[in-house]
């Protein structure tokens, strides 16, 4: 091979890709500031770790590690299908949400033609795999209050638009729309438009059937509808990666075709149905999170915080003095938080409910600060 | 939302698609024939399973499942380095080398401008991401022996030739080329053209050192040359998904920047760790494919057959009868091999190396049919 005289055929969106801003590591900061205890309340992770059922079904199929999993994970899909009872042929089992984003993007909109609509702030994996796909987004400012811009959403929506991404309860800000909300806005859009609706953090919500449509998705004419959910928050397997969505049968068949057969762990896929069978698990978890947001959002408020309405497993709040310093600040002292520079919210962090006991740390913390 | 009046904006490549063919799975033999004893040799699986290593890894992690993975697998990424003695910053760990084929096509050739170039038959993912991605594909027929037609490879190339996709050993036949070979036929590619050396069955081979660059890439002067290498077969991964591409680089930089952050499971990455440290497992699994692959060329040769020469841990082989018939006939005694119709090879059939008395329970079919 000579040496390099002609550039490589890099694609022109990749030369100027700024990458997904993860979280910091345990590991990380361990090593940074030589600390034994750490207290990682950056990634919406669950608060109690891993139900012992998927543990010990983790433990029990290990040796089943050296077969292929079964293109589109069909135990799966089934156990969904039990679940919600919504037949079996609307579930899109993938490697994490992550991987329906991306499918949704590579199957349902034409690059450099179609485009999407996503709010700002919102998860960038929205428009960061719009990007790698070449495909144009369109961004709309949430309202000062964080809620959702339904009309100047609506007001974008154009012949053109392929995909709306709705996040509910809505990520970095926790703010939550109504089922009814979401219905009205999703009636108003034209046929060839498909509403994503991101229901991540759905599962730690108060009033479930007042915020989501899938209890009565079969009863309601939704033919544009596309709900995502993951097992990564209240299951507690992101480490796992298991995500799925929820969409009509012609769509879920267009995405099956060209999705990579064996993207799902064969282990992550029996983990994720001992999961959903775990309600005691699910109740402590629910329980933890509920009881923590109300303490940590009681007590940043009485630190001078503004705190943000949340229905999910973190609060965004606007500390009174400087969010960088403090987010340095306990970083020093083993406390990661999250901050919001990359959704463009200098001013602002993230913190995911931990154990009480976790949650009353960071209180103390940054009553020393 | 009215009903769907103009039809949602599916890609054009999405409507004609066929998907992977994957090989059929135990559970559905068992339940179409109603039989206890079923022995798969289609999907080039580890005949030993899982090594023991890997398995108390797994035990042993399982309690971190609910954490994020670390974008980029930096552990595996080191354990790897040092198993080589390669820099780390040239291994890009990925969710099966799938994930690696589908970031090479998104990141190094433009759809609509650049095309690929690969073997008839090749490795089906090759094909089947390009034209997900909308990016033109040149096949060139093998050769009658289905030895590599490197010359007729050459002719193809082009200044819009972005990947040459060359598998060693090949997938189906078994050919293995000499690194020799391989070698004269990068120096002869243009600079703006990578070769991707799908290594996927290396580790079977008999003189690794003849086979592969990779022992001396350092020194080798390879700027174009990109190696892919797996967990699934030689390490026993295939359900964990591991694979992992060795590159320039700053090739490795792009493909970091848009790959998925979080795509490889927690428990696989250290999984991949335990598995690449037992090389006891390693040595009777390489001890096991060579015994059984001389044991199967030979009888299958006696009773007819014509075998191809394979370094592989799998046989490709013409009947001499129908091979669709004895496929379907060793189906109904619970023995699964691969027909090779999904590759153009009609008359093929294709069997995983098993364990010794697998081996016999298929000769001993063949026998009888």
């Amino acid at each position: 091979m000579k040496s390099r005289q002609t550039p490589p055929k890099i694609q022109p969106q990749v030369l100027d890709f700024k990458p997904y801003a993860a979280g910091l590591s345990i590991a990380e900061i361990q090593a940074r500031y030589q600390l034994n205890r750490v207290i990682k309340l950056s990634s919406n992770e669950n608060p109690l770790g891993l139900s012992p059922l998927v543990q010990r079904s983790i433990e029990k199929n290990a040796a089943l590690g050296f077969r292929y999993p079964r293109p589109g994970s069909p135990d799966l899909s089934r156990a969904l299908a039990d679940f919600y009872a919504i037949p079996e042929d609307r579930f899109l089992v993938c490697n994490g949400s992550d991987e329906a984003i991306d499918l949704l993007m590579r199957v349902l909109v034409r690059p450099g033609k179609d485009q999407v609509l996503a709010c700002d702030p919102c998860f960038s994996m929205y428009h960061l795999q719009a990007k790698l796909c070449g495909v144009a987004v369109r961004r709309v400012p949430v309202n000062p209050d964080f809620s959702l811009p339904w009309e100047r959403l609506l007001a974008e929506v154009d012949a053109r638009t392929g995909l709306v991404f709705i996040t509910n309860p809505d990520n970095p800000s926790g703010f939550t729309a109504s089922r009814d909300e979401i219905l009205k806005f999703a009636e108003q859009l034209p046929a060839s438009c498909f509403l994503v609706l991101d229901e991540a953090y759905i599962e730690f919500a108060d009033n479930l059937d007042q915020i989501s449509p899938l209890q009565n998705l079969l009863k309601l004419d939704l033919p544009n509808l596309i709900i995502l959910r993951t097992f990564s928050k209240m299951y507690g397997l992101a480490g796992l990666r298991v995500g799925y969505g929820i969409m009509p049968p012609e769509i879920r068949e267009y995405l099956l075709r060209v999705k990579s057969p064996f993207s799902v762990n064969i282990l992550a896929e029996q983990a994720a149905i001992a999961a959903l069978s775990d309600q005691d698990f699910q109740g402590a978890t629910r329980e933890t999170v509920q009881n923590g947001r109300t303490y940590l959002s009681r007590e940043l408020t009485r630190l001078g915080c503004r705190v943000f309405p949340s229905q999910a497993n973190f609060l965004m709040f606007q500390p009174p003095g400087s969010a960088p310093a403090l987010f340095e600040g306990l970083l020093e002292q083993g406390l990661i938080l999250r901050p919001l520079g990359s959704y463009g919210l200098d001013n602002f962090l993230r913190v995911s409910i931990g154990k009480m006991s976790e949650n009353q740390a960071l209180i103390k913390a940054m009553e020393q600060l």
